[in-house]
């Protein structure tokens, strides 16, 4: 029997434990996909005890405590910060199978050096330990990410967002390159109540009066410059559903200004699509004029749970997978924007894993290089896939109909400064992968080419994709 | 090479052979979903040879048989008894990897003491020593319930059913606890021929005259009433295929009197979409009012074989995995009913495989429990996913994406009363993939921990949840 | 560790090499399902360097090559043939884990006695060994067919072919059996631009002038005749998606006439979906009286990809896996055939792993045999499905929901007269799932049983259905 999460942790095999500390373990992070508030990078945010740390912001811990019927009050509610954290170490012993088990323990090991088991038993002594370490300035936000080894954190930053900690950061010359992602899916949900007052923020922001498609076109052209000139590599839309209607610039822009008029209220969900397709098509241009990649995520279906969503609003925890499959839509999406030149460097990512090969194939039919660098590229099991078997199946899916050698490797998603591990326990399973394929004679023991494909997977391949 | 079946049976670890031998094996079972009938039990019924017992109604034996090309004539035809076991133990080598083979031999094993293996030359006999067991009086039903250590069983009851076996079984003070379980389907397929009568039978059962909506209300309260006092604690609705339409009585109303005056003749599928989610929101209700639990079972596509459905009717083994994911328009039901207060305690369970990660999400979204255990649980993997890959893949799924801690763990669905194997089956999966995690260091070797996991699955968690 | 792909590859147990090596490895081939070239075996075409057998056709290689990031140029362009060869040896260290790479080094071994490893330092001597090779007679299509152990191979061919070559290779009397399989797509697309011209070809080829639908059935008719008369088996139908509208002969012929009319301009696709499955039901009832196999596959999405369709044309590795889940409707269509009488031996391949489940129960409730076969059965893993994954996932499928035993088995569904070592890898696959299941403990180690599972699925199983 193996001790719990030990130095191979993971590593089935010779090959594979070779592979991760000799190759693997060292390699700088680029997380090119993440959540993080670069107001706490910038204010170098201090925490005073794990509940801060841990529970303020992790949705991912709050859906595992209401799956083991803990309350509200103890997750997003009134109970105090003890409280809460001791509900939460109640919960572990039943999150057996479950990446929040490893993710918690990982980051206490790390980050605490603290090797307990969580359950009620430690709680006390955790909370007091965890406490005292970040009362250290070793923990705050700059200084988790320095000694985390990380070279890029890619933020999700919305258009009408005057990125001032990211100029901030740059001008301070932070040893880590903070950089802002185009994430403008607030101003294409034209139905919503709210979307007058997020057109004009975004107007001013960007120094336009935004009245039509053109000025809307203006003013996203203008964001692109501010955040390009930051370090601005990439866009970020989450699609959640999408369908594809074929985009006409005149009825886009009368559909615009009948929904600043209504405020949302008179547009329907045919007229949105088209919209969204249309906006496709005017960023996927926008997009290849900047050598930025496209980032597009789907197979969610937010908000299911309308007393929730009054109660704590978006983002806590009950979006749910979406069985139904897009590839087909998108199919249509990246066939149209390629037909414009309009199709840049793009990453599609599945939250719903039964889709993983539809993906990767459709991956393969406009993956179209001219430069050693696939274009459209399968990106790798996050959210809802973000576990063991989701990251073995999303892989195995991918180096079955595609590249693994290409493969982009890991993104955290995270809100949360103590998530780096997340790449360790990615590169873990990845070598872990690789080294079974070694050991059974399905792959030659060839350092070189193992190296390489380790290199590339944790840290080259992201870094020339983005071209960070 | 492990000996077939011994011992250690699907137990491929020590950890794994320790929890089942110590831990597991020995929980009562607490079959809360399966197709026993009351009345053989409250008969005790007898049975004279293993073809009575095995192939008179099993429609997954049928299934299995018609995939090796037996003629219905040895199925569900007029051969003799002992030509249909021939039959079924001829196909018997070919079904490797199919849990029939498994669950046969089980049974073989657990209750007629006979190690032989099912195929062509053994079967003259299995078939003797198989009649020799069932002459005595240690195979009646009632005496096979008990030697297998079941504590509650819960049956599947119409509302229109007089209950009166569970009645007699509760008088006469039988040592297993048989409840009825509330299973309303026939009154929600409005638009089938038949459905006056249904009413008609419904309203006299339950002492009231079914005229319209607030009649149909009353004679299922009265039901519920009768089941309730009988010890029905669930109630189970096979949506198979479910769309949501905003519930209104009104119209419910007008199509429900239309549909008794027509014989259901004049309703079409949106209208009858709208009074089964109308009808949902009513038992949702009433489910709460009473502590019930509700299990929701959807992704069959049933009957597509006409001919065959003439021949022999339903639930003879022609039922089909519905593709279509659903998750989506359950969670716009699930919302609705907790919007007004009539989510009850809620087991979702999807015979569509393909949906396992999409429904424990959607679990994740309602689960808000308050008093420790989850509200809206994934159920267990049976039917077409009950086997060793589909329990494994759901249970897998379950851990990843919400609390193993929290399964309910293993229901039959079965209509024989040596099913009680299945279990075992499952309880040594279980053991084993608990072993599995432990052996590689992804969780703790805590005796006490991994002891509250294997009988909370296999026993307390569903006690609990039922409130038996 | 293993040795890369040594004689024991992928045959993890002491059974699973038993397996192979005794029962599985000789087993003579029957390639059900190909698109060999009639013409090049007629031919007995040789080839002057491994591009040629490799890249010129093989758009498995061309999709992962894109995959990778290579140029057009060096896959479909004008690349010379060395400089495309060296292109694909670049990628290979990059596709671990995809089947291609297995493929390409077992083909080099097998027939080139080559053990080198693909990768760019050794281009230059893998070109020069296998241009060497080629140069020898035993390199010819015939005799690498012939060395190959193959029995009968099945060619794609369209109803307007004239089969000449089949017909030569008849009365040559080469000593494999070539035999034509009925694949009508063409004529189906009655929406498309050109079923015109194709429809005079089929008339013209089949001594019809076709002017409607009872002279559209004739020439099938005729078309039919000329095909069994050179052996052919089975018919082929790529439904890629599939809707059935209830046939109507009326309406059938009126749509078909129009379609002649206007070229395919006037039809639109409900049209087309009714006119499909109209003539469904007719080639239903003639394969039924040939007594030929009906092979349906789907869950394909074919040319998303619009510049690439029009600068390269079709089936050059730009189509895609179709999410969309196609089971409820292929259920209606073969109950309506079942109803008619018109539903043959009936094979269904789902190109969409995520439908393996929902396949195998719809063979079920049609399985329906009354000589010991099974009538409608799930077909193998190919093309997106055909790797390590794809191919265990639907065997494990089958095998928990159907007769493992009566699998048909492998098929190459290959262009190239180098692809057989792919039902070696099958049965390597195969035999490592027998062994694995044998070792556990989970089916006894029963010699004769074991041989007979093996013999089938390699050999007889396909031999019987297919009546070759």
């Amino acid at each position: 029997m193996r001790a719990f999460m030990d130095r191979d942790f993971l590593l089935s095999s010779e090959t594979a434990r070779r592979l991760f500390h000799q190759y693997a373990k060292d390699q700088p992070i680029i997380d090119y996909h993440c959540h993080l508030s670069p107001e706490q990078i910038a204010k170098d945010q201090r925490y005073s005890n794990i509940t801060e740390v841990w529970l303020y912001g992790d949705h991912y811990k709050w859906r595992a405590m209401r799956s083991c019927g803990i309350s509200e009050k103890y997750i997003t509610g009134d109970a105090s910060d003890f409280e809460k954290f001791r509900a939460y170490c109640a919960c572990m012993p039943k999150l057996i199978g479950n990446p929040l088990y490893h993710w918690s323990h990982l980051e206490l090991r790390r980050y605490f050096d603290c090797e307990l088991i969580l359950n009620e038993q430690n709680c006390d002594e955790i909370w007091r330990i965890t406490a005292e370490k970040l009362s250290q300035p070793a923990m705050s936000a700059r200084n988790l990410i320095v000694r985390s080894g990380v070279e890029v954190i890619g933020t999700t930053d919305d258009p009408s967002d005057s990125l001032a900690y990211h100029a901030q950061l740059k001008e301070e010359g932070f040893a880590v390159k903070v950089v802002p992602t185009f994430r403008p899916d607030k101003g294409l949900a034209l139905h919503k109540k709210g979307i007058r007052d997020y057109i004009r923020a975004l107007g001013e922001a960007n120094g336009v009066e935004i009245t039509d498609l053109s000025s809307l076109y203006k003013a996203y052209q203008n964001a692109l410059d501010r955040f390009c000139a930051l370090g601005c590599r990439a866009a970020d839309h989450g699609l959640d559903t999408f369908r594809f209607v074929m985009p006409n610039e005149y009825h886009a822009n009368e559909i615009f200004t009948r929904a600043l008029q209504s405020d949302g209220k008179d547009v329907g969900e045919e007229e949105t699509a088209l919209f969204v397709s249309q906006m496709l098509r005017f960023f996927g241009k926008e997009y290849v004029r900047r050598g930025m990649v496209m980032q597009l995520h789907f197979g969610v279906l937010r908000n299911p749970n309308d007393q929730m969503f009054r109660a704590i609003g978006p983002d806590t925890g009950y979006d749910i997978i979406r069985g139904t499959p897009l590839t087909a839509e998108l199919a249509r999406l990246l066939n149209y924007l390629d037909h414009y030149d309009g199709l840049p460097r793009t990453i599609l990512y599945s939250l719903n894993g039964a889709e993983n090969g539809a993906v990767a194939s459709l991956c393969g039919a406009f993956a179209g290089g001219e430069d050693g660098v696939p274009r459209v590229v399968q990106g790798s099991a996050w959210w809802f896939q973000d576990h063991l078997d989701g990251m073995r199946a999303q892989m195995r899916s991918l180096a079955s109909l595609a590249s693994m050698g290409d493969f982009l490797g890991m993104l955290t998603d995270s809100r949360s400064f103590l998530s780096y591990p997340r790449h360790e326990y990615f590169r873990r399973i990845f070598c872990d992968l690789l080294g079974q394929w070694v050991e059974r004679g399905e792959y030659p023991n060839d350092e070189q080419a193992l190296r390489a494909l380790v290199e590339g997977v944790s840290y080259k391949n992201a870094k020339r994709y983005f071209n960070f």
